[in-house]
């Protein structure tokens, strides 16, 4: 296989290598040869439920083909830390005179945003900032930080926050650059009208606090749209900031419970966009460019950041948590966040991520431990986490060497596991890892949910339809994809 | 050390942790611990180094402080089979009127050029044609490429071609926005001012032909400057092309030889960046961000890339050199290329490339199998490889965990190797992957060099500062540098 192998390859090479034949390979290489129906089978019921969604969005190709390419495309990260300082320079630098700061009442208080003040001013960067951002958006607080940007007319944006903070920037930016549109325009289809963002939009650049979203290198914006009772959003790679200033001395602060559930946020990126359907398996293949999604898929270059981004949280997140002193994991951790973001942000995430929607939402009276708030709260990577050993056990068969790559980056020896076996074995490695970092739901029962909340579950995950396209094994016609989310919520009761 | 871990490590996760233990470590995690004087010396004699070269810059840090940051910039990646057709719609989609298309006039000839000429067509984009550049540029040809671009006036620029007709379209791009600018200007120093590229300049498309220079995601452009006998460049991430499109179909008419030496300047982009000094070894801190080489130093994103490409590229250039039907391995070529050279745009190349240089340009008389030319010729990637297994056998002990890693990507078992051997068997492993390519010196020897010409070929590489400051082990005092690069082009005379 490799031409230049003198010894016997190592299990490090021999992993590579079985990686590299499993992706995107033409049917004659394709190891599943033990079930050669599969793919085929796969591959017809990705392509109708990616033409069944798409229509819906009104972007029918010409030719229903399926994809041949994929894009690739991220901020520019900056790392270091104490590189926060440097933001005045980079305004400087661009020409920048009217900076529109975005950030929250709780990091206003911060050094962060001392910093960044400092910083501004001494450059003599005009700037004014927007503290209002709530923590998980609506589109009516996106709205009210809209009003705010568009009468100071800024011609850069700096935000400085969680990705609460830094999506409803990118909103900002985007609705002063298109003032006349109505907000449904560019929001995610079914939901809105999934218009594509055809021109560049101001400079913006971001300063994560917390190690999750990854937002800082993504074209992606999460809220509430409230009428719609729904979790959704707005995902173009023309929204992704210019650069992403990434300093670890900035998520210093986070309490450990805020850790754990961004770094399982993290987790779940890494884990959902190395197991995606591949980007060559959806159709239609676009007509234009602008309309390639940027989840579009797993592909060669996700799946380099997203397995790097899933080694270094098995290893690092329950070190972060642990020790508020381990300065070492936690910058690690914000570099695992950043590429986790490169990797989902151009693939895609699916059902870990589709479920925690009503998850969240309809949330009872949980609370999760360490969150100092006055109301119930599910924080968004523990729902995304619950349900990731029933995920995984679900997806497994879709692609039994993925599954194994990412059971083997939890420490698991593969060796021997059957191929069958693969979800299950990556289910159980997934939970011992979320039972060792402490204080997590054992599955949905622990977060207040019965048998008797699963319907509802399932119709608040339904209109995640951009997230549901790339999970591979969900069934295309509706009744039977409810039948596979029901019965997904069932198992992740308890674990 | 993984927290997860259920059974012994695998190699695959032992190799990975080892590596995270060797990255950019503070002292009390090095595993050096048998030489702990080794890192301090090293690190100082890299400080005198960067901060001596730096001086000649004119670029002084007010304060003498290591590297504390590193950033990462890559242009957009497209990549699929036939996707050169959809860059119509590009510029279409980003408004631009007047494209300056670049290209040679072997290029223009093939069939990637007419897609290209059809796709602006179809879409109305005016656009004209510079077919006139020449392949190794000289900063004569580039000022010709210069004047043509000016009167025109194009609000985009697209290159179809290898690495020399990318150069050149982002040297059009540059000196078009700065129209006043003397050449030597930006051309990085000694030789020239190094002067940072503040604006934005014009949105450029790239679409390479051959899969080798990796220029379609750089901020790099390489040139001989005559006056100064020497081979130089302009660097800066503002040049960096803004979307490459990177088709398989547009690399199947390269000539096997072309196909070999082009791969072998990706094995050693991925080689040399993987290797070079960590980034925060280098001094001093840069006063601004603007400042901050891209040639930075091997950094933990520039790894991930480096090493991909790297394994990329043993296991798919024999295959892509022996079989023009093996489609397959074109095409990875093509993807370890673009990784290679994110890899190395964000970290940089040292003594393969810093002394490849005086080797092609003192050429006397080597005319490389397969090369249809009527002059002699050392393709670059062949100048870059003859003295790779002299390079790392002497780079070896500055970091023998990611020697070994390197050998470990080219299939060598290495369990049971000592660390003091890393370099000399990385270097065999090197030696055999070359043999069997085939069609390649043994050595200098081979290309008509002796003894008698190592003194001018010293000469020819000291002006090589931005790539020799990233050299381990390469000493700070001129004298003592030169009696290293003279044993080392000695131990390259024969493999």
């Amino acid at each position: 296989m490799v031409a230049a192998v003198r010894i016997a390859p190592s299990a490090a090479t021999r992993a590579v290598s079985l990686l590299r034949t499993v992706q995107y390979a033409h049917p004659p290489n394709c190891p599943c040869h033990s079930n050669p129906g599969h793919h085929h089978h796969q591959a017809k019921s990705q392509v109708d439920r990616y033409a069944q969604r798409t229509s819906r969005r009104g972007y029918a190709s010409p030719v229903d083909q399926k994809e041949y390419a994929f894009e690739m495309a991220a901020s520019s990260i900056r790392f270091g830390p104490g590189v926060t300082k440097e933001v005045g320079m980079d305004f400087k630098n661009m020409g920048a005179k009217r900076v529109c700061v975005v950030t929250d009442s709780t990091v206003r208080r911060l050094t962060a945003m001392k910093q960044v003040e400092e910083a501004l001013t001494n450059q003599g960067v005009e700037f004014e900032v927007f503290d209002k951002v709530r923590v998980e958006p609506k589109d009516s607080s996106i709205k009210e930080a809209i009003n705010f940007a568009k009468p100071y007319a800024p011609d850069a944006f700096l935000a400085v926050g969680g990705g609460s903070v830094i999506d409803t920037a990118k909103l900002m930016n985007l609705y002063t650059e298109y003032p006349d549109a109505d907000f449904l325009d560019f929001v995610n289809a079914p939901l809105g009208n999934g218009r594509p963002i055809e021109r560049a939009l101001k400079p913006l650049i971001a300063i994560p606090t917390t190690a999750g979203t990854g937002s800082e290198t993504t074209g992606t914006a999460i809220f509430d749209l409230v009428a719609k009772r729904a979790k959704t959003g707005i995902a173009h790679r023309n929204l992704k900031p210019t650069l992403g200033i990434c300093d670890p001395l900035n998520t210093r602060t986070m309490p450990a419970a805020v850790k754990a559930s961004s770094g399982l946020d993290v987790l779940c990126h890494a884990l959902e966009s190395w197991t995606a359907i591949p980007y060559n398996q959806r159709t239609p293949r676009p007509a234009n460019p602008i309309m390639r999604p940027a989840y579009q898929g797993a592909n060669p270059i996700s799946d380099i950041f997203s397995l790097s981004a899933l080694r270094s949280t098995v290893k690092y997140l329950p070190r972060s948590v642990k020790d508020p002193e381990d300065f070492e994991a936690q910058s690690e951790m914000l570099l695992a966040a950043t590429l986790a973001g490169v990797g989902f942000g151009n693939a895609g995430v699916h059902l870990c991520h589709g479920m925690s929607y009503p998850i969240s939402g309809q949330n009872a009276g949980y609370k999760h431990s360490g969150y100092d708030v006055d109301h119930p709260i599910i924080p968004h990577g523990v729902s995304v986490a619950v349900s990731a050993p029933a995920v995984f056990r679900f997806t497994g068969p879709s692609n039994p060497e993925r599954h194994l790559a990412a059971a083997e980056a939890f420490g698991v020896d593969i060796s021997n596991v059957r191929r069958e076996d693969a979800g299950a074995v990556l289910a159980d490695a997934i939970q011992e890892f979320l039972v060792k970092l402490g204080d997590q739901p054992r599955g949905l029962k622990d977060l207040g949910f019965g048998t008797e909340h699963v319907d509802a579950l399932v119709e608040g995950t339904i209109p995640q339809a951009r997230v549901l396209m790339l999970a591979p094994g969900l069934r295309t016609e509706l009744e039977a994809e409810k039948e596979q989310l029901r019965n997904l919520f069932e198992d992740a009761m308890t674990y």
